[in-house]
């Protein structure tokens, strides 16, 4: 209790459910790329990568993903938290939502 | 192509990777429980039936959630778009990743 492990090998009994197994999948995926600098934060370039290589489908819903990746500094400089990572990811969901 | 049913089973033969098929069980996780009124909206009480039912150990880490959702307004009434519902797991998500 009082301690959280939602974004490593769980090593307690605690069960997820499959909602919180995937939201997990989710964080886990933001510190797999963010490696450069501060572990806490992605670069731009990072979070390319991440849009590229995990993201596939979904980023064609994001109108102009690579102008707002552009947008966010320096490539290899500017720090994204988790929150600006948490946010484009809902955007594009949104986005997916609404086009049926 | 141009078409998205990320919030549906899909038909076509696109592969979604790991982390878009997390991302689509959050998203189907709020149409499940949207289901009162308008379905792209959830009402306060059909957030916190969701809150207790598929994130109970994730919502240990938000502080007062039941406070949040009590402030959202008429418990039957009041509508909680997808952007919202996707903030208040992100805040959780975030609670997790900064308790280690």
């Amino acid at each position: 209790m009082g301690q959280c492990h939602c974004h490593k090998k769980r090593k307690d009994s605690q069960e997820l459910t499959d909602v919180e197994r995937a939201i997990e999948i989710v964080i886990n995926n933001f510190h797999r790329y963010a490696v450069k600098g501060r572990k806490e934060c992605l670069t731009p370039n990072e979070l390319r990568d991440l849009v590229v290589q995990q993201l596939p489908q979904l980023s064609q819903h994001v109108c102009s993903l690579d102008e707002k990746i552009e947008c966010l500094g320096d490539p290899d400089e500017a720090k994204l938290e988790f929150g600006e990572y948490w946010a484009i990811i809902g955007e594009a969901a949104k986005g997916c939502r609404v086009k049926k």
